[in-house]
């Protein structure tokens, strides 16, 4: 089986240097993750690459070999590439770069995703040209359509990860980070499939073996751990995670034997870890990052992870290696944060079911300027007294201390109140 | 009256240049932008800059000011400065700037805001090593408030805008694009106070007379243009936007004196397009800019304003000037969007009210990997037929497509069924 090796990064970070499809990203020191774990946090900012995402970087590799092996095969420049067109199934950043790289190398690109695929993933992969098919209601069955499309001549298929020209083309993100940060101690690389792991590591221990590269999963979905400890690939069904881009139910064993002869350390942290993280780099450091790219850096807030790593006082670089989130998981992570911050809760006042009383406290409610956003009777419990029934508010805050005001000011007039945290 | 000029701007950049608590944010191009409104769009990304905001340049400049007069009038810089506190009011990014180049200056800073602030500005605040003074339901008693505090000697009090010192130093921004973007034709500026627009006008119309300075608000709080239509200052009572760091209720004397005189055009946009910016610059750009610094980039997103002002082919500069969102208003933003791409519904389905049906139904939406997220029933319509009941579920779907599926599934089995898009 062919695998991959740093003369392969090398040789991939010398085709990418030579276009502007693929930008060289920059890194920023984080102030806030420092402070918050001990370490030096330089965030590699990878989400900022073209098409949002690290995976521009395997296709146009992959792409541009294709292309150039054809036709110094054939002799005759004239003739243009071998291959016109290539096929790829995905249902998120993988088709993008394919589509990017597609483009740019003036071939055509199909590229088989499943029904379910995000209207927004749809529109802009076609945005960059490509024909976008639809085939299957989950991921396995777009893939097989695909490899059905491969047959004919002149097409090149390019899977996400099980690819060495891919993998090469991902590891020179970490040939990236050896020159911008030469004093890095730690790599933080989140592993779905493989690819940017397995070529991150080989790239990274070749070059400079003193840097530890750790690979970062979350709860749901961490094969790598578990493939380690088994001695074998070991997928799973129906991986479930916030980080949707690294869902991917396993390694390939490409991939699996680049990261077992390669990685130094493996770690497996929460969806909410991974939840937080997204909005720390929000809120501090500006940043949209995706769940599988806010990974890496999730890591960062999960101290038994630090600690067990010693990464305090450590230089560490999390990559960022995407920021194509959905808008509807975006929305998921930022009500569980007003809830946890007590800025979204459940005001539930017992009462006795007469005319103008939900008035009055909504009065109430609102001189303290706190928003109510809906409201619910509930009066199917069995220890409510004949006749009453519980006001249920769903109300905005300010925080802690802006409800402990509405609180009071409710059962100031009287009432009995309590309030609840509440998940939608 | 004191008034601003650019000797003012140019000492206030010399200031800044020395300190590293103000740096120097980075433009980007955007390519999006630039695709939607055929100018060339370059981002200036001050929401970057540190406490998230201009509002530090303003902020150093005055207390800079402020500690070095007090010494040379002393002529004993071993005395220290004259001034040890300074005070200001705000429920916004003002506070940041000024807790944090006063805790650089090593002075004491009291910061008041309304009760109803926002817990989490309140401790970035705090976490500068400000005390915070919460008064008052609303911005004006805090104003009042922090007043009280400045009657004590050695008390500096800065004002948001109306303080030539703070206008000087916001003015260095736009210094800063014409150095980064000599090229610029068009510098789009967000108008609140005033105090960043007046600084910016000044120094640019200064220093580059050919370069047009356009003033941006939103229809809930355009004081500027109404109060340059009267030829006089028009405040609002409340003003009201989804901007609330431009929702100021109106200008200063001192900084209408100068948008007056060196403010090229002002436009007045909506909040759907502030709404829209912010979706656009997250999903795109993948940078978190809060209403107010999304406003001047919404400007480009308003067709008419493009048009009225003739942007297209030109090189524009909107300033990203802050990206403190408050996460309740980042919900609002994200939630519209889900409704407005028909991947947030509501499906609603006539039934005869017997057991099982609900879960028929819900069953064919799960099929089709639709999300149900709410669902109730609606009885009391008066076009129902006895014993029949409108079930209403709340769905994520992923986009216009998905919905078409579920409609038809549900339909399929017999049952009449319509969605509409739906509000939170």
């Amino acid at each position: 089986m062919s695998s991959v090796t740093l003369a392969d990064v090398e040789a991939a970070a010398d085709r990418i240097a030579a276009t502007d499809i693929v930008q060289r990203t920059p890194v920023e020191r984080s102030r806030s993750l420092s402070d918050r774990c001990g370490a030096d946090v330089r965030l590699k900012m990878e989400h900022l690459q073209r098409s949002g995402s690290f995976k521009t970087r395997g296709a146009y590799n992959a792409i541009s070999l294709a292309v150039e092996g054809n036709a110094s095969a054939e002799g005759d420049a004239d003739d243009g590439p071998g291959i016109d067109r290539v096929v790829a199934a995905s249902a998120g950043n993988h088709a993008q770069g394919v589509a990017l790289a597609a483009a740019d190398a003036g071939i055509d690109a199909t590229i088989v995703m499943p029904e379910s695929a995000p209207a927004a993933k749809i529109e802009a992969t076609r945005g960059y040209g490509a024909s976008v098919v639809l085939r299957g209601s989950a991921f396995p069955e777009a893939m097989s359509h695909a490899r059905t499309l491969t047959d004919e001549p002149g097409v090149r298929f390019v899977h996400a990860f099980d690819d060495p020209d891919v993998v090469a083309g991902q590891g020179t993100l970490g040939l990236e980070v050896l020159e911008q940060v030469p004093e890095v101690d730690t790599v933080l690389v989140p592993v779905g499939g493989g690819g940017l792991a397995g070529g991150v590591a080989t790239a990274v221990k070749a070059r400079s073996p003193e840097t530890r590269v750790v690979g970062v999963q979350t709860e749901g979905a961490s094969t790598l751990s578990e493939s380690l400890r088994a001695g074998e690939l070991v997928t799973r069904e129906e991986p479930d995670t916030i980080a949707d881009g690294i869902a991917t139910g396993g390694l390939s064993e490409l991939t699996f034997g680049l990261l077992r002869e390669h990685l130094d350390e493996t770690v497996v942290i929460s969806d909410d870890d991974v939840a937080n993280a997204i909005l720390l780099l929000l809120e501090r450091a500006k940043q949209m990052i995706e769940g599988a790219g806010a990974t890496a850096a999730a890591a960062l807030l999960d101290d038994d992870a630090v600690d067990e790593l010693g990464m305090a006082g450590e230089t560490v670089v999390p990559l960022l290696c995407g920021g194509n989130i959905d808008v509807t998981t975006l929305k998921e992570v930022v009500t569980h944060a007003l809830v946890d911050r007590h800025q979204l809760i459940e005001l539930s006042v017992r009462i006795d079911d007469t005319p103008g009383t939900m008035g009055e406290i909504a009065t109430l409610i609102g001189a303290e300027r706190a928003n109510i956003r809906t409201v619910r009777h509930e009066r199917s419990r069995p220890d409510l007294p004949v006749g009453d029934a519980d006001l249920v508010f769903e109300v905005e805050t300010n925080g802690p201390a802006h409800v402990d005001r509405v609180l009071k000011a409710v059962r100031d007039a009287g009432y009995d109140a309590a309030w609840t945290t509440q998940e939608e």
